[in-house]
C-alpha cells in the first residue's frame, strides 16, 4: 500500500515533487491539479491524471497527502488553509515575517478537520532552519549565521527582468568566501549585509538599450541590489541559455559556540545543490510521508519541520534506521 | 521550575554534562552519583552533593532526569535498563552493534515504569546519526560517507599505551583531504579503509625503550592500525602535556545524491570540536530537557535522537521557535 500524494501546481516545485516521488517506491502519484487547463498540462508519470483544481473538492477518497506548490505570496495563504480542511496538506511556505498567521489559519483548519499540515518545508525554510534549532540547542552560549549560494535567486532575477530595455536575466547570490572562513574559524565577525554576500547578474539587452542606464538602475536597486556590491555581465542569448538555464542554490548554516571553561566547537550545514526547486520537491516528498504516517496515528493540526521526529521521515523502520543509521 | 538533572558518572563526560547544565538556564545539576567515595570528588558547582551511586535507589523525588556518563563497554549495558526502571534517562551508548540489545533492554524498563529513556546521545550516534537519517530520506537515490577528525581516539590512545616502553600516547584520526574532496564533487569514490583516514601517534617512550619496535608494534597492529597509513613521532613528556593535552575531534557526514533528470546534491554536515566530551555533554543535556518534556506529556519507553521531534530540545516555545529559527 503505497501513500497517494496529490500535487496542486504544476511549476518547477510541482515538476520537483512528481520527479521525487518516483524516487520513492513507497510514494505514489495519484493526480496532478492545475488552475490551467488540465489539457494543457503534460506530465512525466505515465498514466496519472492532470484534473482541474476545482476537483479537489472530492478527491479525498483517492488522495493521502496533497503537496500545494503554488507561491508564498498569494498563493499558499489561501490555498494551503483551504485544503487542510480536506487533506493532509505539505507545503513551503517561506514568507518569514508571515509564519505565525500562515500557521494559525493552517492549524485552525487542520485541527477542525483532523488533518495534519505541514508548513515551511524545504531547505530554507526547512533544513536550514532544523540545523538553527538542533545546533542552538546544543551550544546555547555561540552564535548563527546562515549563507546563501552559490546559487540563483528567483525574485532578484524577476526585478532585472522588470527593468527596462533588459530581455532576460539571472541573478547569482554568492557568500564572500573570507567572511565564511571568519565564520568557520570562530572568530565571530559582525557581518554587515555587504560583507556576507555579494551579486552577479548576466543580462541580456534589448537591441539598441542603454547598457550603461540598465548597469546603473540595478545597482542602486533598493532592497535588492543598493547594499550589496554587484557585477553586471552582459551576455547574448544564446550564453544564457547555455550557461544559466539551471537552478543551483544552496548554503551554509554554521553555528559557533563555546562550552566549558571556552573550549570552542564549529557546527556546520551545507548544501550545494544542482536544481532548487528539485531538492525542495524532495524535501516536501519526504514531509508527505511524515504528514500521512503522523495523521494515521491521530495527530492533527499544523506542523513544522521543527515539530516532527526525524523518523518520520525515512520508509525504514525504527529496527532498520537503529540497525544501520544510528 | 527548573529540570533537576543527576549525573551518574564523573569523569571527561560527566564534567561535560555539568558544565552544559550551567550554560542552560532551565536545568538544574541536582546532584553527582558516583562509584568511587563520594568525599573524594571535587565537582564545578558549587552547593551540588556528590553522592554514592546506591543513594539513586531512594532519590526519584529530587531527580527528574538521570544522565549516565559510563563506559558503553560494560557500565551502559547494566546502568541504562537499571535506572531506566527509576527515572528518566539519558545515555550516549556508542556500540554500534550493540545497539539492538541495549535498546530492547532499555525499552523494557522504561516501559514498565512509564519512563523515558533516550540512549545513544552525542555526536556519533547522535548528531551524524540524525544527519544520515534526514539525508537518505531527501536523496534516497544516493551515497552516505562519513569521515571522523581530525580528533583524538581514546581507544587507539589506549591501544598505543598498552605497548611495552610506552610511557604515554595520543592517537590523532584524520580524513584524508583528497578523499572528502573526491566526495564533495559528488564523484561517488569506492574508498577503503586506509584511502578514508590516516593515524598519526605522538608517543613518549620510556627511557631505554626500543623506539623502532614500538613504532612497528604500532604500525602492524591488527584491527587498531594495520589498514591504515600511520604516522609515528616520538615526543617528550613535556611536550605531551603541551601540545596534546585537548580532546578535540569532529569530522564530516556527507550525502551526494541525484534528482530528476539526473541533477547532483551534495549535504554535508560539519563538526569541528575542541572538546569532543564537552560537546557531547552538551548534546547529552538537550537531550536531558526532551527526555523530561516527553515523559511530562505521557510518553513513555527507549527513544533514539530519530524518535524525538527536534522542539523538544530547545527552550524556546513553538511561538518564539517559528519566530526566530524558521
Amino acid at each position: 500500500m503505497s501513500i497517494r500524494i496529490g500535487i496542486l501546481g504544476y511549476g518547477n516545485l510541482g515538476r520537483g515533487v512528481e520527479a521525487a516521488i518516483g524516487q520513492n517506491p513507497d510514494l505514489e502519484l495519484a493526480a496532478v491539479f492545475t488552475r490551467r487547463p488540465p489539457e494543457t498540462l503534460r506530465i512525466q508519470t505515465a498514466g496519472v491524471k492532470v484534473l482541474a483544481e476545482a476537483e479537489l473538492k472530492h478527491r479525498q477518497g483517492d488522495i493521502d497527502v496533497l503537496v500545494i506548490c503554488g507561491g508564498s505570496a498569494t498563493d499558499l495563504p489561501v490555498q494551503t488553509p483551504k485544503y487542510a480542511a480536506l487533506y493532509n496538506v505539505v507545503d513551503s511556505f517561506d514568507t518569514h515575517a508571515r509564519v505565525p498567521e500562515h500557521f494559525a489559519a493552517a492549524d485552525a483548519a487542520a485541527r477542525e478537520a483532523g488533518k495534519v499540515c505541514v508548513i515551511s518545508c524545504g531547505w530554507d525554510p526547512g533544513m536550514f532552519s532544523l540545523n538553527r534549532l538542533y545546533a542552538g540547542a546544543i551550544l546555547p552560549q555561540g552564535r548563527d549565521y546562515t549563507f546563501w549560494g552559490k546559487g540563483v535567486s528567483q525574485g532578484h532575477s524577476d526585478a532585472v527582468r522588470r527593468i527596462e530595455g533588459v530581455m532576460d536575466a539571472r541573478q547569482y547570490t554568492i557568500p564572500v568566501p573570507q567572511a565564511v572562513e571568519a565564520v568557520r574559524k570562530g572568530e565571530n565577525p559582525e557581518l554587515s549585509t555587504r560583507q556576507k554576500h555579494t551579486r552577479e547578474c548576466f543580462v541580456v539587452a534589448k537591441e539598441g538599450a542603454d547598457r550603461a542606464k540598465i548597469e546603473q538602475e540595478i545597482k542602486t536597486m533598493p532592497n535588492y541590489f543598493a547594499d550589496y556590491d554587484t557585477t553586471v555581465h552582459f551576455i547574448s542569448q544564446e550564453e544564457m541559455q547555455r550557461d544559466h538555464s539551471g537552478l543551483p542554490h544552496g548554503g551554509n548554516v554554521i553555528r559557533t559556540g563555546v562550552t566549558g571553561s571556552g573550549n570552542g566547537h564549529v557546527i556546520e550545514y551545507r548544501l550545494n545543490l544542482s536544481s532548487n526547486p528539485e531538492f525542495t520537491g524532495a524535501v516536501l516528498a519526504a514531509y508527505a510521508r511524515a504528514a500521512f504516517r503522523m495523521n494515521s496515528e491521530g495527530a492533527a493540526g499544523c506542523k513544522t519541520v521543527f515539530d516532527i521526529a526525524p523518523a518520520y521521515l525515512s520508509p525504514l523502520s525504527g529496527e532498520e534506521l537503529r540497525a544501520h543509521l544510528l
